[in-house]
C-alpha cells in the first residue's frame, strides 16, 4: 500500500485562525481507493518549512494544500518550483480559462491573476475548473508533491478530476473495508456499556472505535483482510446485531445526517413537514433546507422567540404560556399540534428551551428543554435536560427533536 | 520564545472522519501569549506512533488531544505512563468527580468511568471540569507532554483554567501583535486589487495575509517587534487607513461575526430584528440566535419555504408572486415590509432566491438571490448572482443580507 502525508501550509492554520477541513476530506478520498494517510502535518508558510518537510517524509506521496493564492504572501509555488530544480513558463490555455472563470464571475482581471498562468516546466499541471490557481504535480526520483490550492471547494475539484484517478491507474491496494454506524440519543459511556457485549465479540480483524460529537455517536468499524466482498459482508453482520441493541438510536451509516434520514423517509412517503421553533431559532430549518430538494417535503416554518411570536404567529394562547410558562410541555405540544395546522403539512415539530447562559431558575436550570413533534394522529412531547453551554444546546435540541420525528415517521413510537 | 508542537492522535483524523478543530483553537490560546506553534500533526492512535513523534519532536512543549476516552480503543494514558516511566494510582477525588459529574447527567455509572480515575504518578494532574478525562501534564529532562481529552468542550476548560496560567507563568516572549480585520462582499482578488497601494506601503515589520471563506475575506495583520504598545499603535493607524478605503466591507475585527456586530448595534440602539427567508432556511436566523442574549433584540422569523407560506403567512398577494416569481424584487420586499409588521420589529431581512442545484432557468439561473431590509422608513433590495453550490450559496446569501442590514442600522445606505 502506498504511504501518504498530507501537509497543509499557512501561519492561519499555526495561529488558529482557521481550521483545516481540507486534511480530513483528502483522507477519507484516500482512504477509499486504500491509500493509507500516515500524518497530517501543519507547517508555516516558509520556504524553509516546505523544504524541510519534504526532505523528512517518509512518504510515498506528499499531497500540499495552501500557499498558492494570487495575492503576495503565498510562497509555494516559487518554493516548490526551485526544490524540483524547474521554471515557471507562460500558459496560455490557463490563462484564457482564469480570464472566462472572473469575467463570468463579474470580476476585474488583474496582474496577480496574469501570474497565476505562469506555471512550472516540469510538473504535471492539474486544471482547476472553480478556482485561478491550477493544480501541480510535481515527480523526482525519491517522492511526488502533489501542490493543490487551500480553497476546499477549488482543492476538492482538483482532487477527484485528476489526483484520485492518476492514483487509482498506479496504485496497488490492499483490502480494507469501513463502515460507521451512526447512532443518536446516547452519550459515549452508555452507548460503550450498552454494546459491551457484542464489542467483546468482535473478531479480531474488525476494530471498532468511537467518534463523539454533540448529541451524536459515531461507531466506526474497520475490517482489514484480503478480499473486500467477505470483508463487508462481515462488518454487514456485525451491523445486523447492532440494530437489535439499538433500535431507535441508529439513524444511518457512513456521512449521512439526520436530517437527510428524514428528507429521504418524507419524500418516500411523499409527507410533509413544518417547525416551531424557539431555543433552536432556526437552526433546525437550516438543517432541514441544506438537503437539496427539501422545498418538495418542508414547507416553512415560525422562529417564534418572543411570546409575541409565539402568540400571535403560533396561536398558542396568553394562559397557557402564563400557566405553564414558554418552556413546558403545555406550550411545545400547542406550537407543535399548531404549526402542523397553519402549513397544513403531514408532521410539525417545536422546541421551546433555555439555551443559556442566562435565563434559566432553580426550578427550569439552563439546559431544559421541551420538544414536541405533532401528526395527524398524535403529539409526541419529551423533556430533556442538556447542559450549560448554549451552541451546545442548540445543537442537541435540534438532534434529539429530530430524531423524535424519525421515529415517528417510522411508526416505532405509538 | 517557547516552541510548540500540537499532536491530535486519532484514526479518525487520518481517515477523515472528523476535522481536527482542537488545532486550531489551541493554536490561537498560545499565539495570544507569545507562544510560537511550530508544527502541528496528526497520528494514529498507536503506542509506535505516538512515542515516535515525541522522539522526533523539536519543541519545547507538546500538547496533545485524544485517546483519553472511556472505551478500549483508546491507547494514549497507558503509553504516556510507560513512556515517562511512571504507573498508574487510583485518584479518590478524581473519582468522586465522575460520579457526580455521571449523576448531574443522568447517566449510569460504569467500570471504564471507573478506570478514569486512574491516573500517573509522576504527572500533574489536570481538572476536567466538563467530563471525566483528567488531562495530564508530563515532564523530563527533554520534553514536557501534556495530554489531554480530544472532546473540544472539555479540552477548552482544562487548557483555559490549567495549561494557559502554567504556561504564562514561565515563558518569556517576544512581542508579536496581531489583529484580522473582517470583510465582506468582495472577492479576494478584487479585495487585493482594491488594496493594493496600501499593502505596498506597508512597513517592513507588518505582514499581511489574506483568509478567505465563503462570503468573507480576513485580513491578518502581523507585527513583529520588541514593544507591544508600539506595534498595537502602528497596526491600528494601518487599519485606519484602509478603513478608508473598504468604508462599507470591514465589518469587525478578530474573532466576530457579523452576527454578533448586529446584535451589538441593535442592543446599544434598543432596536429589534425579524426575518422572513425562502432560500436560507432559517439560517439567519440560527445564525442570529447562536448570539447570547439575542432574544432581546429578535422577535422571531419566518421560514416561508412555499409559495403558500408567503401568502398566508407573509400576506404576499398572489398575483405578485405570479407575475414577478418568487425570486424577484416584488416578492422580496413585500416579505421584508410585511415581516417588520407581523413582528412589530424595527428592521426585518428578507431573502428568496435559488439555491440549487435544481430550479434555475434561463432567466434566472442557479445562485440568483433577491434581499431586502425593510426599516420603518426605508426598504433596500439588491440581486446578487451566487455560485452553483447549494451550501456556500445560502451562506452568501446569508451573509449578504446581514451586512445591508448592518449598512442601514449604520445610516450608510440612505
Amino acid at each position: 500500500m502506498k504511504r501518504a502525508e498530507l501537509v497543509t501550509i499557512g501561519d492561519e492554520i499555526l495561529i488558529g485562525q482557521i481550521v483545516d477541513t481540507n486534511s480530513a476530506w483528502i483522507s477519507k478520498q484516500l482512504h477509499d481507493i486504500g491509500i493509507k494517510v500516515e500524518q497530517i502535518t501543519s507547517i508555516s508558510d516558509t520556504p524553509e518549512a516546505i523544504t524541510e518537510t519534504i526532505n523528512a517524509s517518509k512518504a510515498d506521496i506528499i499531497i500540499m494544500t495552501g500557499g498558492l493564492g494570487p495575492t503576495n504572501d503565498d510562497l509555494t509555488k516559487k518554493t516548490l518550483t526551485q526544490y524540483f530544480d524547474t521554471e515557471l513558463e507562460f500558459h496560455q490555455e490557463v490563462y484564457a480559462h482564469i480570464q472566462n472563470l472572473l469575467i463570468g464571475r463579474g470580476v476585474e482581471l488583474n496582474e496577480l491573476n496574469k501570474e497565476q498562468a505562469l506555471l512550472p516546466k516540469n510538473a504535471k499541471i492539474l486544471p482547476n475548473p472553480n478556482g485561478t490557481a491550477s493544480g501541480m504535480w510535481f515527480t523526482n526520483d525519491k517522492v511526488q508533491v502533489v501542490s493543490l490550492p487551500g480553497v476546499p471547494f477549488e482543492m476538492k475539484a482538483i482532487i477527484m478530476d485528476s489526483v484520485i484517478p492518476q492514483l487509482q491507474s498506479v496504485s496497488e491496494t490492499d483490502a480494507i473495508v469501513h463502515k460507521t454506524v451512526m447512532t443518536v440519543g446516547l452519550a459515549e459511556s452508555m452507548l460503550a456499556k450498552r454494546i459491551e457485549t457484542w464489542e467483546g465479540s468482535l473478531p479480531n480483524y474488525i476494530k471498532l472505535a468511537y467518534l463523539p460529537r454533540p448529541g451524536i455517536v459515531r461507531l466506526r468499524l474497520t475490517a482489514i483482510g484480503k478480499d473486500k466482498i467477505s470483508l463487508r459482508t462481515a462488518i454487514d453482520q456485525q451491523i445486523e446485531t447492532l440494530h437489535a441493541i439499538l433500535p431507535n438510536e441508529i439513524f444511518g451509516y457512513d456521512d449521512t445526517s439526520i436530517e437527510k434520514e428524514i428528507f429521504d423517509l418524507l419524500l418516500t412517503k411523499k409527507q410533509t413537514l413544518s417547525t416551531a421553533e424557539s431555543c433552536t431559532g432556526g437552526t433546525i430549518a437550516s438543517m432541514i433546507t441544506s438537503v437539496a430538494g427539501s422545498s418538495s417535503i418542508f414547507k416553512g416554518g415560525i422562529v417564534a422567540y418572543s411570546n409575541e411570536a409565539k402568540i400571535n404567529q403560533l396561536n398558542v394562547k396568553q394562559n397557557i404560556i402564563e400557566s405553564f410558562g414558554a418552556v413546558s410541555k403545555e406550550v411545545v405540544e400547542a406550537m407543535a399540534i399548531n404549526a402542523r395546522k397553519i402549513f397544513n403539512t403531514d408532521f410539525s415539530i417545536a422546541v421551546s428551551g433555555i439555551a443559556g447562559p442566562d435565563g434559566g431558575s432553580e426550578e427550569k436550570p439552563v439546559g431544559t428543554t421541551w420538544v414536541a413533534v405533532a401528526s395527524r394522529d398524535h403529539c409526541i412531547s419529551e423533556r430533556f435536560r442538556f447542559g450549560e453551554h448554549r451552541g451546545r444546546n442548540i445543537t442537541r435540541a435540534s438532534l434529539s427533536a429530530l430524531n423524535i420525528l424519525r421515529l415517528l415517521i417510522l411508526n416505532k413510537l405509538t
